[in-house]
């Protein structure tokens, strides 16, 4: 480990590389998981010392058992407490100054109100006592360079540790009562053996923390992996079961992910695969679609990660513009190899280069598996996809930190991830907003153009609005549902239509003709904060999920990007000749939107619909949600 | 193999159980491909009798080499033919009645319109001759259960040869010039070894063929299986290069693998694994959601997997009704998981069941995986996910016929495409449609409502139709485009708008006013025939690709199917308290347009739009393309 600053220094080496453990309820019964930790230690060759915690027993596994930590004669760096009276050993713990305690035992925020409280009370007392918490409900800590196999995960039961400069942190964590992800990734951050972080979450807990965390790991050039549950509502409640936490909307994580710089994967094969391919790298930001060339020994095997790059976006290129891909099948030579590989490598025309190797791999690497070991490392970024699996071969690219891919999907995924990577976003200045409890006043302060309306009263209902004109009553949400509107409403008819709502004041607004209906909303997310979107408006929105958020405020240009990826607008792009629409002021709605979030008295605000139109954008109507 | 009839039955085994092999163009230089052959023969313990072809070589391995095919003293069954001159070879063949030549040389229809000429003269040749051909282009054929390695595939380095009743067609058959997919498929369905037939394609080149084999394997309860490339315009593309065939539209080969009972894989792993899931099962069709119960002994190994089932609209349940999944994690002993999986598979709750087994599927298989080993098998199929992969407890699901996956997504994609897979579909009879040249008229006569609608003339552009209507130039596509269209004129506007456009005769229509529009579409595909589309209307159905297609014709009862594919359509089933649209007059339109497949001479139709009110249809443009 190498030293932040000297409290995390301590830290960090406590958590990770341990000179002495306690483990508080190792069991002599080999069958038990608490018996576990003590075996995977010796099996993997930990070279600290192991104070097994026992009052039953005076020996375990042949080594001297003790009834309390505060019997233990050395000092211990950290304890795995795998006990029910989980609160007698953190006092015993304090007693002996230990700084960090890793909690397996259950029954706190995992368990329901009174578990959390339990879960409240036992954070406070080891804040007072001094002692940081890992867990409750963890798993515990492995540390693969120190030898460290501190947990009751059975995956340990693995003959040989693999090697490698890749931290992994996961929902094994636990509770994160007190040690959270964020926190986590700031140490490795600092960690000099650690040089990609990969994260796998069930929820995001500290959005904040884990945001910063995120940014100093990008500082020192460590790029960050998620991998992240929750996507389907089913996947939701259970992450939500499982760890106790706020779910917030994936959509929104998603967003925070992009702002944070946090690379995310769709599979979870991605995650223990994507490492090399990000390794030392930085987030680029090509400014159009990328372009990947493919050198192949297998035409078919080739065929069906072109075609899933494909489905993702990504172009598949060859320099000699005819077919998508270099086919080597039957022609190959490991000359002839290494020469395409180092051409495509130079060549300008593709952003990455992709090895797929057919069976060959297995069987004859001196084919191509030699020639991608060979391939001098450069910016661009060289991986190998090998069908059928070959997975001494992929153990050869390992050790030379390139990455090698089992399945056509995790290799387009880890692509489409690695381009779709951005660097953390640096958040635009913010020009304060007036406070406004009148919501068509608040878009005016915002410079939210807003429909010519009046208010118009019984028993004349008068107004100077020009015809045609729509009536709407007042004050009542979803009004075309309710049959509170009356639209393209002209002189003649104004007053009959009026009787009809049978309402003393109604709104009169003057119709506008546009090119499109937009959706601009804010809202406050739980997990991640506040949120802007923007999508297409009437029912699309809804119907086709066709929006795009981001964390709030945005700029214009960031505005703009935003636009782009909804589908929807492609009829303000000059889709079959449609005239034009004002995306600009799209764009600058959107930005001014994005700054309520400087409004702490503000939960949600929609405008719906924005009118676009070949000159400018009006809002329709306005909705804003106080926060309680 | 089992026969069908005299023929096939001596195809079928000169194909998958010859009992003496010529291998002309035999190489003796190991590192040459053509080597492969007689090497991977006899590695993997082919019982029959090997005859090397080479007329510069008296001995090829050890064993004798002959001249010519013409030369060999007994009878072959299968003749491997690796060398350049495949016509003197296909020549050789017939003058010693060998049924069969599989060719791995190139050259022919992969290589442009001369190799395709070269292709169609062999053809020609091969059935004066009556030598059925397999390739060119080919890697070969592999029968397990025979122990035929006769391939130049490198694959068959492995060690053994796996065990099993599942067959796999793939690209490696090359050009299909004699031998096809579909003939293959009948061949298998007729086989007494072969009970699940797994198609690994680029292309589809006899879509009739393969849909009747398809039929004939169904009848048979063998269920196909198919991984399609070319869903992506570079896949599509590829797969065109690569076998020189017609692409097709992979939405219309979608329709076509529903329409005859294949099931459907995403991903090349679910192929490769999917086979005990579908083995000895016939398809279901629920009329609701799929319900899958998961039972895990981890947690966050589930949440991977459950969270994936909901994103493909699986939903997860248990019986307690609380969480999605029954979590065993820290409280698994044998005898518990035995009782949960044989509750949960006489669970009336659940369609199918799931056990995600964590790191004890490795070193613990008697906690999990010896209780899913001894479950009974049952109409509802039991699968195991193992996470992190356990080869050893798969091969021994393998060896049980129970389905076992390495990843969460395979996993899911699997159960996904079991719940869609449906019985080959049966289509409806058919009455005759009237071939009409006026596009009005024929909808007439398909009983489609056309708008009230007349031909005006210069110079006064009398008509009857009530106002206020529609005017639009006649005969022009993309009218809307082109400014050639006002709507909602009035008696006042209607000769000033009239004057506008500059016409002699325009069409009036009368202004209906509908809750949503739909395109209804016909088209002749090149690979699969006739189909019948239904959409959201206006620019829905393009910027969404929100259609639903089937095979033509379909029934009112599949039309009406379609349209609840179709995310727009939303609007008139009750969105947000929306009025209710006529959905069955959409339907019965739908089924009506699909009746265009008896009119040889209709290339291409569509409604658009085809507004639907409340009570009943009615089409205000539609638009149709003779065949050239």
């Amino acid at each position: 480990m190498a030293p932040g600053n000297a409290i995390d220094a301590r830290l960090a080496r406590a958590l990770f590389a341990p000179r002495a453990v306690a483990l508080v309820g190792a069991s002599g019964d080999a069958t038990k998981n608490t018996a576990r930790p003590q075996r995977y230690l010796r099996k993997h060759g930990y070279g600290g010392r192991i104070f097994p915690v026992n009052p039953s027993r005076k020996e375990i596994f042949s080594e001297p058992a003790f009834a309390s930590v505060r019997d233990i004669p050395e000092t211990v760096d950290h304890a795995f407490i795998m006990i029910a009276e989980v609160e007698q050993a953190l006092e015993d713990c304090a007693a002996r100054g230990v700084p960090v305690a890793s909690i397996y035992s259950d029954g706190f925020a995992d368990a329901g109100a009174k578990g959390a409280e339990r879960q409240a009370r036992l954070v406070e007392r080891a804040r007072a006592l001094g002692v940081r918490l890992l867990g409750p409900n963890s798993m515990g800590v492995i540390d693969i360079p120190g030898r460290v196999a501190l947990t009751v995960n059975a995956v340990l039961e693995m003959d040989a540790l693999p090697a490698g400069g890749t931290s992994l942190i996961s929902h094994s964590v636990g509770n994160e009562a007190d040690l959270g992800v964020g926190e986590l990734v700031e140490l490795l951050a600092d960690d000099a053996d650690t040089r990609v972080i990969l994260l796998f979450l069930e929820t995001v807990r500290d959005a904040a923390r884990l945001a910063s965390a995120a940014r100093r790991a990008h500082a020192a050039g460590k790029p960050v992996v998620a991998y992240k549950l929750g996507r389907s509502a089913a996947g939701e409640a259970l992450a939500r079961s499982h760890t106790g936490a706020l779910a917030g909307s994936d959509r929104a994580l998603d967003a925070y992910f992009r702002d944070c710089g946090i690379v995310r994967v769709d599979m979870l094969e991605t995650l223990l695969e994507i490492a090399p391919l990000v390794l030392d790298r930085k987030p680029r930001d090509l400014k159009r679609g990328p372009r990947v060339a493919v050198v192949t020994t297998t035409g078919g095997g080739a065929a069906t990660v072109v075609d899933r790059l494909g489905l993702l976006g990504i172009e598949t290129v060859s320099p000699d513009g005819k077919s998508p891909i270099v086919d080597l099948t039957m022609a190959a030579t490991p000359e002839k190899y290494r020469k395409v590989l180092e051409e495509l490598l130079a060549w300008d025309g593709c952003d990455a280069v992709l090895a797929a190797v057919g069976s060959s791999a297995q069987f004859h690497p001196e084919f191509a598996v030699e020639p991608i070991l060979g391939a001098k490392r450069t910016d661009k970024p060289l991986s190998a996809f090998f069908t059928p699996h070959a997975e001494r071969s992929l153990a050869l690219l390992a050790a030379r930190g390139i990455a090698g891919f089992r399945t056509p999907e995790a290799c387009a995924d880890a692509f489409a991830a690695y381009f779709a990577w951005r660097a953390p976003r640096e958040r635009p200045s913010l020009s304060p907003v007036k406070t406004e409890t009148d919501p068509f006043q608040l878009l005016k302060s915002l410079g939210i153009p807003m429909v010519e309306q009046q208010v118009a009263r019984a028993p004349d209902f008068a107004h100077s609005v020009p015809y045609p004109v729509a009536v709407k009553v007042l004050g009542v949400e979803h009004k075309t549902e309710v049959g509170g509107v009356f639209l393209n409403v002209d002189e003649k008819s104004f007053l009959p239509r009026v009787g009809e709502m049978k309402m003393d004041t109604i709104l009169v607004q003057r119709m506008v003709q546009g090119l499109a209906e937009a959706i601009v909303g804010y809202r406050v997310d739980p997990v991640v904060g506040p949120l802007v979107l923007v999508g297409a408006g009437g029912t699309l929105a809804e119907i086709y999920q066709d929006v795009a958020l981001a964390l709030a405020p945005v700029s214009e240009d960031e505005a703009m990007a935003m636009i782009e990826r909804v589908k929807g607008f492609s009829v303000l792009r000059g889709y079959r000749n449609l005239p034009r629409g004002d995306v600009e002021a799209l764009a600058k709605a959107v930005a001014a939107f994005s700054r309520l979030c400087s409004l702490a008295s503000i939960k949600e605000a929609e405008i719906n619909p924005l009118i676009v139109g070949a000159d400018g954008v009006v809002a329709v109507d306005v909705l804003v949600v106080a926060r309680e």
